[in-house]
């Protein structure tokens, strides 16, 4: 089963947008046990996009298009492929009075540019778009038409915008291939994402117990992201999901408290829910981080039930006077320094009542190191009922990867004290 | 002068990683007069590269591979490459010494593997890299190779890490892009960045004035971002400078205020400029964006000269007690009011000392909306020495998206502020 994905815009080409249908769509499929082959980007002129899709399906028995389905004079895709397929094209009813009711329903005149998104080739089939105008079309490519003694291939358009193309691709596309190429045997992929150590070391602490299981056929993947490590494992066939489960076994007992989550989770969705179960609050003193913190949190939905309140204190008068820390501990220690982050972490706590409070204090640079304390030195604080527990890692990247790695840290440490491992 | 782009990777097919190369890489050779006609990405093995390659070379005049230098054995472009164009490796002393130097510096010792870096096909040109261990390669492939009766063509090969991508990209392959391949014809490429104006309206005020410098051969487009739409003009020939500038005069009279940037200026870099240039400071009061903008401020370099605290107040109690603002305004009007995000802003101004403050409060979704004040209601305060400016906007989008653009109009605010205009 070879898998192609086509993304067309001019505005990819001229590097105005970046192609995140790629990274989404690639890892959806890729997880379903359909991972594919090769990804091609092309402006949406009639040459390029027909060139494109016909090379394609000279390959695959399945090809993704996306983009240049909407009502403007630069979406092509639709009338194109319909011309290299040689199906006409005809207005679908449905579709047309769907686009007249949801013109209707926000109280809008439909402009008579909308219909085009009505027009489906003979023999599609039509993916419904509950978030937008333009619907998807899957099309049956006939046996020997671009593959000279091939099977019959499938051609499937998505919508370009990704908030309409993720939840069409879920509801129709997915369960479609499913149905159209079912797998030869059971497939079964599980992701298991790790923070706080290296890529070898993560290897090394697996690769040794696992080996008889790799044997077994099982497969073994690593991605390493700043900060955190992903372990991807692939069972296939009968046993699949009992090799899975000894896979994933084993990768627990050797990595335990490291493993902050499955599949997709991310570390801020992981601390949120972890509070909201527990009815616990947050507060957030952020010195170096400048707010990623706290952006990161509320970026997680329901993040309002558990932050009290996050502090941007860059200088050393919103240190005293939002937090509370004492004029001589940053005339004695510096700003960068054990001592202050302790009453950043400590004062946060007491001046909003939350239960815990995270402080950040570092030097992300590029200006701003000394010989003491060189670009990239951190303080990172949690202050508890308990105790105020202390990290001080050496983050020397660039600015934006200084933030990130320094806030999966914090929260890491959030994280494993609130579960207490 | 057709170029193409080859990305390598399993992580992208995969999708554990964005293939941030194609927005940057697509981007710096269309700006230059080198539109990239195709992107390609493939997994990391030799079958693939292999194909991809040799496809591209049938097209392409210069094919830029990215990825797969390294020193481990899912690094196998050079390899692969070299034996494609049939040129046999040798080991270049001089890459073999910068390597040991590399590692003698740090005082660590060099693997054995490393040396692979070192490795150069017969003819390559070597491309230093000052950020990284495996130097880029510039190949010449024969005409007649791949493409019957076409003319000689380039191989580039990067190394896969952006901050080792990126300056090799500029220092290296620009400078020699422009000397290999002159323009038939002066090439002048610029964007002007405006905010505020939606894409159709943007359009509307400029076609018509720019009509005759079309005609004499003015390109324009249009891209359009959440808040931004960026125009884009190209000329060519002996007059491309002169009628540039006519066109930016056009545009710059129409627009005015809403143009905030030219190329790739972003607007957190604009603002902290102005305010930087002015020697004026900065307080944030954050409740619907929950960090975001201080996440923006603070990822410019510098920011801490202007930035000097940011409160996220999610909470009521944390708007009262950070900000100032009086129970009874909460009561009576909500947290989501002009009241409140008045009190938000002068609170912010007066007890931290700053110059400006600006205030957000609103819905961000998908819970929390009411008939009266629906999901994407935002109101955005700024409190200046003279007055205080309040807007109220709709932004009814997806969490992230409501985030990024409930910014944009809170910095746009703050710049016409200062500005005057």
């Amino acid at each position: 089963m070879i898998v192609e994905i086509i993304n067309t815009g001019s505005e990819l080409m001229l590097g105005f947008v970046l192609n995140t249908h790629q990274q989404w769509l690639c890892r959806q499929l890729a997880d379903a046990g359909y991972p594919v082959t090769r990804q091609v980007a092309v402006a949406d002129t009639g040459r390029e996009i027909q060139t494109a899709v016909r090379e394609s399906l000279t390959r695959a028995d399945c090809v993704i298009v996306t983009g240049g389905l909407g009502p403007t004079s630069d979406d092509l895709t639709r009338d194109l492929i319909a011309e290299l397929l040689g199906c006409p094209l005809h207005l679908d009813e449905g579709i047309a009075n769907g686009l007249r009711e949801f013109f209707a329903k926000r109280k809008r005149p439909m402009p008579e540019s909308m219909l085009v998104q009505a027009q489906v080739p003979a023999g599609a089939r039509v993916l419904p778009n509950p978030n937008g105008t333009a619907p998807g079309l899957a099309m049956a490519v006939p046996p020997n038409m671009f593959r000279p003694g091939g099977g019959p291939a499938w051609l499937i358009m998505l919508p370009g915008p990704p908030r309409e193309l993720r939840p069409m691709f879920v509801a129709e596309v997915l369960p479609w291939l499913r149905r159209e190429f079912p797998l030869d045997a059971p497939f079964v992929c599980r992701t298991l994402r790790t923070t706080g150590m290296g890529e070898s070391y993560v290897e090394e602490k697996i690769r040794g117990p696992l080996q008889p299981l790799v044997a077994a056929g099982l497969e073994l993947g690593y991605c390493a992201h700043y900060g955190a490590v992903d372990v991807r494992i692939v069972t296939r066939g009968a046993e699949a999901d009992a090799l899975a489960d000894q896979a994933e076994a084993v990768i627990r007992r050797e990595l335990d408290a490291y493993i902050f989550g499955t599949h997709e989770a991310e570390l801020n969705a992981v601390v949120v829910q972890l509070l909201t179960e527990r009815g616990a609050t947050l507060a957030l003193a952020e010195s170096c981080t400048g707010g990623y913190i706290a952006n990161q949190i509320t970026d997680v939905p329901g993040a309002s039930a558990v932050l009290l309140a996050g502090m941007v204190t860059y200088s050393n008068a919103a240190k005293e006077s939002l937090l509370g820390v004492r004029p001589e501990t940053l005339a004695a220690h510096g700003a960068v320094s054990e001592a202050t982050v302790r009453e950043m972490a400590e004062g946060a706590r007491a001046r909003t009542g939350a239960d815990y409070a995270l402080a950040v204090t570092g030097i992300a640079g590029p200006g701003g190191g000394t010989e003491a304390k060189p670009v990239g030195t951190v303080f990172i604080a949690l202050a508890t009922a308990r105790h105020t527990f202390v990290l001080n890692p050496t983050n020397r990247y660039d600015r934006p990867t200084f933030k990130q790695l320094t806030c999966r840290q914090a929260l890491e440490l959030l994280r494993r004290t609130v579960l207490g491992t």
